[in-house]
């Protein structure tokens, strides 16, 4: 299906500007033209990826902090609606630093909920995620899956801003979409663990490590259909609180994957597993959500995960650079 | 049923140990010879709860707020279990003050994991809230519920809290448990519908304002039965993370509530309703627990809603002065 139209919009004010989706959205808006005002603090953002954005009338760029309150209110002004993809997107290595995911997370949402209030900007789609499952009961998980528990701080964190956002559409009389998003993959990818692969089969091409079994299954998503789906929902579902699971209607292992990525690279390491059967503490073993209800709106993926992580290994081979720029 | 042991604990430290709730599991544990470290802000606390406690060799107060995080790691040195309680206990008044549940629910709940991180203690127990369920699609509710959607800021903060203590369980090896009350009221209650009312009708006796149409069905649970169902699930139920809804198996409706509050005083006013399926923007029209997960474990309420309503206003007859220190 073809992207759809974000028409009732004049202004859009993306948070996580430079990120992997963020700068992908920004450049969508603005062949749309939609003007935005994005927001990045270029901690894990890439100035490259705002190349093409930033040669547009229409793209105001605020390089700040997602905590600095008043900024991020001065900044949003005569903004009609909030995409909010800012997070400290790293699952993984939470539990090294606990604050992060508090304040760059659920602090941060506070804090363009606050800037919208301020601003009268009523609309706000957020990226959130499928780890807030925790260890789904239910798989294929369902939006509204039983009550989970969370296993990570990535995932308390996107549980407590989906929690404020709800509160405030009730209270402030305000409209969000709420993405849980599986992995996302495609161009700009530059974290997870195509790009941990693809470095390490660089640095070594006879040896692979590898965290966990290999038998962990996850699901992915490519970008552009990410962002279809989100334009979409936003254009159709008219409740207050309207909130999808994005994902294909598939999953495949981890050793699927590497299978994949060495196939392109004509590699057949070695693979080192550390065992067990998930990749690091908080990890969910399996991941693979029902993605029924943004089906009935019309949406498909036009990429399977296959497809989609041989572009991302493709991109990443045509962009050297970003595997310089992460550790 | 006769209270639980909770010999397993050596010192306990209780968050919010001014407070209603808070001020009675203090008196409880040091009766069971449990060493208390009480720490309390007093910004609704009140120190003539904890009268009593002050003169047990056993107790000790510690004057701060939840925010000052170093001061709160220091004071649970030595301590073997928390009882988080701290809140901002007013699910009313969230929309005046957005910042105020932000605060002293998440980043204090926040604080005090950290502060268990870093003294070693690896026992929580969390007062969270039937309002977690939002406008529940199943009534009554049972814990697995349907992922919610928030209607309140004390949600939010309560559902942030949840999930935060989830992924420090899951990610640092700690266990919790986690209690979704209904309103709890007894001896000691300080704020909600009860203490409204019994206030209104001293100043005048003749008519009564009601907040929405009085069909709002609520549920109340005695603060002794509340207490005892807390203890016992923490020496019986033995998972990482195990969440329990305390509440009667019964609601009532707020009129059914006036009508008993008004019985008990000997007035009859006239009932002036604001109209309205609810009483305050976020406010749950029906809120009613399924309790069978702590029946199963034996516990059962000894007072029914009205016999602890009645308490309740007895108490509030014989304890005026609480009456001036809330507006």
């Amino acid at each position: 299906m073809t992207a759809s139209s974000v028409h009732p919009y004049r202004v859009a004010f993306v948070t996580g500007a430079a990120g992997f989706i963020g700068s992908i959205l920004v450049d969508r808006l603005l062949a749309e033209h939609v003007e935005v005002i994005g927001y990045d603090d270029f901690s894990t953002g890439m100035r490259e990826f705002l190349a093409d954005a930033q040669t547009h009338s229409g793209f105001t760029l605020v390089e700040a902090d997602m905590l600095e309150a008043e900024r991020l209110a001065r900044a949003m002004k005569g903004c009609d609606v909030v995409f909010h993809l800012a997070a400290n997107a790293d699952v993984r290595f939470g539990l090294q630093h606990p604050r992060k995911d508090l304040e760059q997370g659920t602090i941060a949402t506070f804090n363009v909920l606050e800037a919208m209030r301020a601003n009268g900007v009523k609309d706000i789609a957020f990226s959130s995620t499928g780890s807030i499952y925790g260890e789904a009961e239910v798989i294929p998980t369902p939006e509204d899956a039983p009550f989970p528990v969370q296993t990570s701080l990535y995932g308390a964190s996107k549980l407590a801003a989906e929690g404020l956002i709800g509160a405030y559409c009730e209270g402030f009389g305000m409209r969000s979409w709420i993405f849980r998003f599986v992995s996302i993959v495609g161009e700009r990818y530059t974290h997870g663990h195509v790009f941990d692969f693809y470095k390490k089969l660089l640095a070594d091409p006879k040896q692979l490590p590898v965290l966990g079994d290999g038998h962990q299954r996850k699901s992915y998503l490519y970008v552009q259909d990410c962002i279809d789906a989100m334009l979409l929902a936003m254009t159709h579902a008219r409740g207050n609180v309207n909130i999808f699971n994005l994902g294909t209607d598939e999953y495949c292992t981890v050793d699927d994957s590497i299978g994949w990525i060495c196939g392109y690279l004509g590699l057949a390491p070695k693979r080192i597993y550390a065992g067990g059967d998930r990749g690091w503490v908080g990890d969910n073993p399996f991941i693979h959500l029902d993605v029924q209800r943004i089906h009935a709106l019309g949406w498909r993926a036009r990429l399977g995960i296959q497809e989609g992580i041989l572009r991302t290994i493709a991109w990443l081979a045509q962009n050297r650079w970003v595997l310089d720029r992460r550790t």
